[in-house]
């Protein structure tokens, strides 16, 4: 694990000098962040909005200022040549690329478009609540109208969503995840309808019984650290919505939330972003307080979570190796029961309405429904009004069932409550090349599947962090496709293994 | 209860938008210290370092910059003439002295304190733990140097610790407090010495059983609120050194300790945290995002967390109306207890090694000890390495007992981590403030002791907010204590409060 460093010359340290300002003053806005959703108290509102208008505003001027363009590129002048693998090209890459981006969009653009999602996102949690879509549909026609000029005001060749998926994934185009994920749906349309129809019920009520909080802390701790997320450099908090998020490589922080009657969202949401931690914390050094001191893309980020979540998480060996501890922690629930009922019941496939409540093979189809219906209201073709009626047909098109309420319908995800069009495929992207990496692993290093068959991680971990962690944002998403698996991201490996894994679970010929 | 408010003209909207600005940026860092010392894992801190040194440096450079010096004295022009009492003459007064204080210290003085005080707090704490003073040493020599060298930057007419004590305790004189503490020794010493010998013996057993820490905190809930700390705009967190801290009226939090073999430190502990939150939490809304917004001193905020820890919540008629509810969340450790039991037991008199345990007689015994070995270092006269000795000879003068270990000695408090010298003489400063505050509301507001005698608070925290609280910072302590007690801050109230109530539970004539 060898990396180099920036270049020590003035222009470099000016640059860098800069680069770290910006940084902490966007990893204090985190701080800030996490402990609004896990501390704050209710009074606390209005003054942590303050204060995180005034470093937004902080970060932002700093950013695009003019001076800030200079020093990006006396530092690139200053280092012109240096190869296009070392830190200093990268990160030339990268400011490059955002400091244009940042750029383009007008001040005033982001004050409306920071003023119209807060206000959506209000609605948006009433609208849910009150199953009015009515409510929702202004402020969503004023969602669309946002994105449409973010992809006027970033540009594009191709296709309009092409200038909103690239800030998610950089580079990715929208006619290849369009194919990529026709593939897909041809693959698991059928298999889900096999499924259905093989007539094989798994029994998943063991999950469903009470499972006291503080028992669920103690095995989300314990399962965290057997995943190999290092808690040194991590810490564990409640919240509503779960997320992970990072102030620097020494502090990567996931939250969980806790159902005394259901322990799958404790158990498989601290897998999935103990997954994205673990991809923090393995950036290498040499990057810190950088902006290549992350993630490649939102997939590439979901791809790890989902990778601990499901490839590893929802394993036979590691609940084999691992069930006996839950057991310990619930023997009146779980004592009974054998690591195999276990693993039947955390695998079991059900078309259902609610997305983050979706099985491994059909979470993919709710993702598709959402990036086609996302393309249709940036094109215009599909008016706010018509959501509705359009979600309940794709519903029943992909998944084979339809919601009678819009809030388990188009208002169940939080997602277009501000123009973050783009986002949702990376999610399923991230399915695939989790598949795609995990499938390298086992092919590059035979002791991954041997301490996988054991339950224990270290080994993957290992792999994981020589060929992807430690790069960071050091390339784009394509490169590092090539990079850790050798050829471009398809959607084989992740329909050889659902396909592979639900045809033994169900018994499918 | 009213104040006016700012003034509205240009020259005013710049001043206060700069203010804000920096406002901001001074929560921001304040909540990344609570953060740090609440949830922050151990591979956090140098990440947490650099940040907060960008913040502090962010905001020593936009404070002191020539542009700050002329928005204030625009503004001070706008409203020249102004009366005294008004928010925007007091803003101008806080800010010109401020201004001038922090245009004396280098941003590379800043930083380099700010870099120090962080890494000489992490050490102490490991050094505490290790009872391994060498450890700490040479941090303390750094820290020393910090100080004198803030002494000199800031300059001073008399006496170098004059400088720093300023700037705890606005206006406020070394040989003033010298002469203080002599009187306040001189009538302490004596006290303790007759309890001593009195030869009646206080069992306070009761609090050293075994209290489970979720009862614990089930009670500090209980009787946070019950003192008047408003939880719908506060939060209590577990650290290992308990303090409050505000991040805007709206979110004024506090921290506990809690032991599962000693009940005291939770419960007084909270009610000490609790009244400097009731004071933050009562400024006048008209002083938000502004350094007006805050207590007038140290001595003064201390005032208010003495008040609610010992004169209401040492107090017997606090406990008689509260006990029930403790022995409810405690019945088999105190079923067979009464009230006076408890009270007596809180308020046994014993010389002891640890200023945060000592009882409210003997505490101001171990500040003077600090106040003294301040000074000394401060001038040269005591040299880090010489600490551990002193304090033992100190402490065997002062209170008759010696520590075996530097953990129970000189590495007991937090505070010589970083350069605050001048910092613990308000302690006691507060404890003086405290009885004659409490004097002046009992005489001044019948229904104040009326409710205490019922163990309820809302009359004497209504009297607190309407003639402290709510102006903040607009005013010196000195004119504070004439202004809420009509007459300077002695020693006097202080003595006869403690000589009437340990007279009476020693039985001494």
């Amino acid at each position: 694990m060898t990396a180099d460093s920036f270049p020590a010359s003035p222009a470099w340290t000016a640059l860098l000098a800069r680069v770290h300002e910006i940084n902490d003053l966007e990893k204090a806005a985190a701080v800030l962040t996490w402990d609004r959703d896990v501390n704050m108290p209710p009074g606390g509102l209005d003054g942590r909005i303050q204060q995180m208008t005034t470093l937004s505003r902080l970060i932002h001027t700093s950013f695009t200022s003019d001076d800030m363009g200079a020093l990006i590129e006396a530092a690139a002048a200053d280092s012109d040549g240096a190869a296009y693998d070392t830190d200093g090209a990268a990160l030339v890459r990268t400011l490059r690329r955002s400091y244009a981006d940042a750029r383009k969009l007008p001040t005033e653009y982001v004050m409306r478009r920071t003023a119209v999602s807060a206000g959506a996102r209000g609605v948006w949690e009433k609208a849910r609540a009150a199953n009015d879509f009515d409510r929702f549909r202004p402020w969503l026609e004023q969602v669309i109208g946002l994105a449409q000029e973010a992809a006027s005001l970033y540009g594009y060749e191709d296709e309009p969503y092409d200038a909103l998926l690239d800030k998610y994934e950089t580079d990715a185009k929208t006619a290849d995840v369009r194919a990529l994920f026709r593939a897909l749906r041809e693959a698991l349309v059928p298999l889900r309808q096999a499924i259905v129809e093989c007539g094989r019920k798994v029994d998943d009520r063991l999950l469903r019984q009470d499972y006291p909080i503080d028992g669920q802390q103690a095995f989300a701790r314990y399962i965290a650290v057997a995943a190999g997320y290092d808690l040194e450099r991590g810490h564990i908090g409640t919240v509503v919505h779960p997320f992970s998020i990072s102030f620097g490589q020494g502090d990567v922080r996931i939250t969980t939330r806790w159902y005394p009657g259901f322990l799958s969202p404790s158990v498989f949401g601290t897998l999935h972003e103990s997954g994205h931690a673990i991809y923090e914390q393995g950036t290498h050094p040499s990057l810190a307080r950088t902006p290549l001191a992350r993630g490649a893309s939102m997939g590439l980020h979901e791809s790890q979570s989902r990778l601990f979540e499901n490839l590893v998480g929802r394993s036979r060996p590691f609940w084999q190796a691992h069930f006996p501890k839950l057991q310990s922690i619930f023997p009146a629930q779980l004592g009974a029961h054998s690591a195999e009922d276990f693993y039947a019941a955390v695998n079991k496939v059900e078309p259902s309405l609610i997305r983050v409540e979706a099985d491994e093979l059909t979470y993919n189809l709710h993702i598709i429904l959402r990036f086609e219906l996302e393309q249709a209201m940036l094109s215009g073709a599909l008016r706010a009004g018509e959501l509705p009626a359009a979600w309940k047909e794709g519903m029943q098109t992909l998944l084979g069932v339809t919601p009678v309420h819009d809030r388990e319908g188009c208002l169940q995800d939080v997602h277009w409550s501000s123009p973050s069009f783009g986002y949702f495929p990376t999610y399923a992207l991230g399915n695939l090349y989790s598949a795609q990496i995990f499938e390298s692993a086992l092919a590059q290093e035979p002791e991954v599947g041997t301490e996988l068959a054991a339950g224990r991680t270290g080994a993957l971990v290992a792999w994981l962090r020589e060929h992807l962690h430690r790069h960071g944002k050091k390339y784009t998403p394509a490169e590092l496709a090539v990079r850790v698996t050798g050829k471009p991201l398809g959607h084989e490996a992740f329909v050889r293994y659902v396909t592979g894994k639900f045809a033994d679970l169900y018994g499918l010929s």
